[in-house]
């Protein structure tokens, strides 16, 4: 009898990764995130970049972080870069992760962190002054339907005036590497970018989730139906990268 | 409609991989192997090692290595490692590979190599002094099954008196990690570390082969209905790792 091919277990894997790499001391290459698309693409990066220092950041991702203020959420953590150097810098901080054990890194780093993820975030986290989806995060937007519901949840959270920071990636067209995948999306009522993704580590993977490359004009539509309006939205002159910056 | 995942484009992905690194100058880092087992394990490597040198291989591939004389045939021969080394000793060596990549590199790299694979070896090869399955390339025996056939196509190459050399790794009890997959194979009629891989790169992926991890007990018993008699298997006194060396 030939076995057929199974299915990895659904666990931790992305905190995992993180765990393995904040254990070597977060060098290069001492984790390997291996991230797969559910068309059959797979990709492995240096997990590091989880823990990198804000000059090693995108300009786009330092110029987010400079417009913060107050009392910030930060959503999708990771391993706490973005929170750990908005703590150095005095600022209250909560980030929030799905991986239990990136919240465990971050508040061994000294932020405060708490597990769950949008659009339905754990309550009792009282209100915030900033809501940060820095390092691409806006991909948890994770799609035209999903984006209002995210949207609203943290609005739920922002206090009067605050705004909503973050990067994303335009998908483009695609390009040669990109396009069929892109085509599959459009055929199948999905967004160009919308990729369904999950984290593989060893024998464990994370459940799929839906992570938005969304063009522009696609944020700025969803944006308009939502309680945030948009103040900016600038373009990486060199590359595919925006920030944008809401307000309430 | 939701989408159901795809199964990656079946191409040479470890060529592919291999090509990335030789092309980086073999830079540690500078590709990652990903090789999936079919029970959802998947594990990332530095492809470099298949370019390293032999101060750098284990001292069971150091001793393999100095056992070869004559004309070798070095099978599974990756991006050349162990085929340049011998070329430089002054050796006649013919590399062949599954992988087009992997023998344009080993060429470009100045040892002879073609296409093909076990037990269906290409034509015209000629006959040879030694064949060797360095680099754990034992593992190509396949499994219990295929292992004799595998065998019986090298003795075909095999001159009078040739040598047959190579490192593998004894699966011992699969330790937490791999008493599952261990268990599983056995309950489908296959050897306890009968791994069943592909090799996955972007939207590539190899097709899914067997590679054999034989306890020494079962090499030898495969080793003893075959044309070819065992010399000597040498331990790793600090690992999992053993050589052999057969003569016909």
């Amino acid at each position: 009898m030939d076995p057929s091919p199974k299915q990895p277990r659904i666990d931790d894997a992305f905190g995992r990764i993180l765990a393995r790499c904040w254990a070597a001391d977060t060098a290069p290459w001492s984790a390997v995130e291996v991230i797969e698309r559910h068309d059959g693409l797979i990709v492995a990066n240096d997990a590091s970049r989880y823990f990198s220092e804000p000059e090693q950041w995108s300009s786009l991702d330092r110029w987010v972080w400079e417009q913060a203020a107050g009392r910030i959420l930060d959503v999708g953590c990771g391993g706490g870069r973005h929170a750990v150097a908005w703590v150095a810098r005095g600022h209250d901080v909560v980030g929030v992760d799905a991986s239990p054990e990136a919240v465990r890194i971050t508040r061994e780093r000294g932020a405060e962190a708490v597990v769950g993820s949008v659009p339905s975030l754990p309550a009792g986290l009282g209100m915030f002054d900033t809501i940060a989806l820095s390092g691409d995060n806006l991909g948890l937007l994770g799609g035209p339907e999903q984006a209002p519901q995210v949207l609203a949840a943290l609005a739920a959270v922002a206090r009067p005036g605050a705004r909503l920071i973050g990067t994303g990636t335009d998908p483009g067209d695609g390009g040669t590497d990109h396009a069929e995948y892109h085509a599959w999306n459009l055929s199948c009522g999905r967004a160009r970018g919308q990729l369904r993704l999950r984290v593989r580590d060893g024998a464990a993977a994370t459940p799929w989730f839906d992570y938005w490359l969304a063009a522009p004009g696609e944020l700025t539509a969803v944006v308009a139906g939502s309680a945030w309006t948009l103040e900016s939205l600038e373009h990486d002159p060199a590359g595919s990268g925006y920030a944008v910056y809401l307000r309430i």
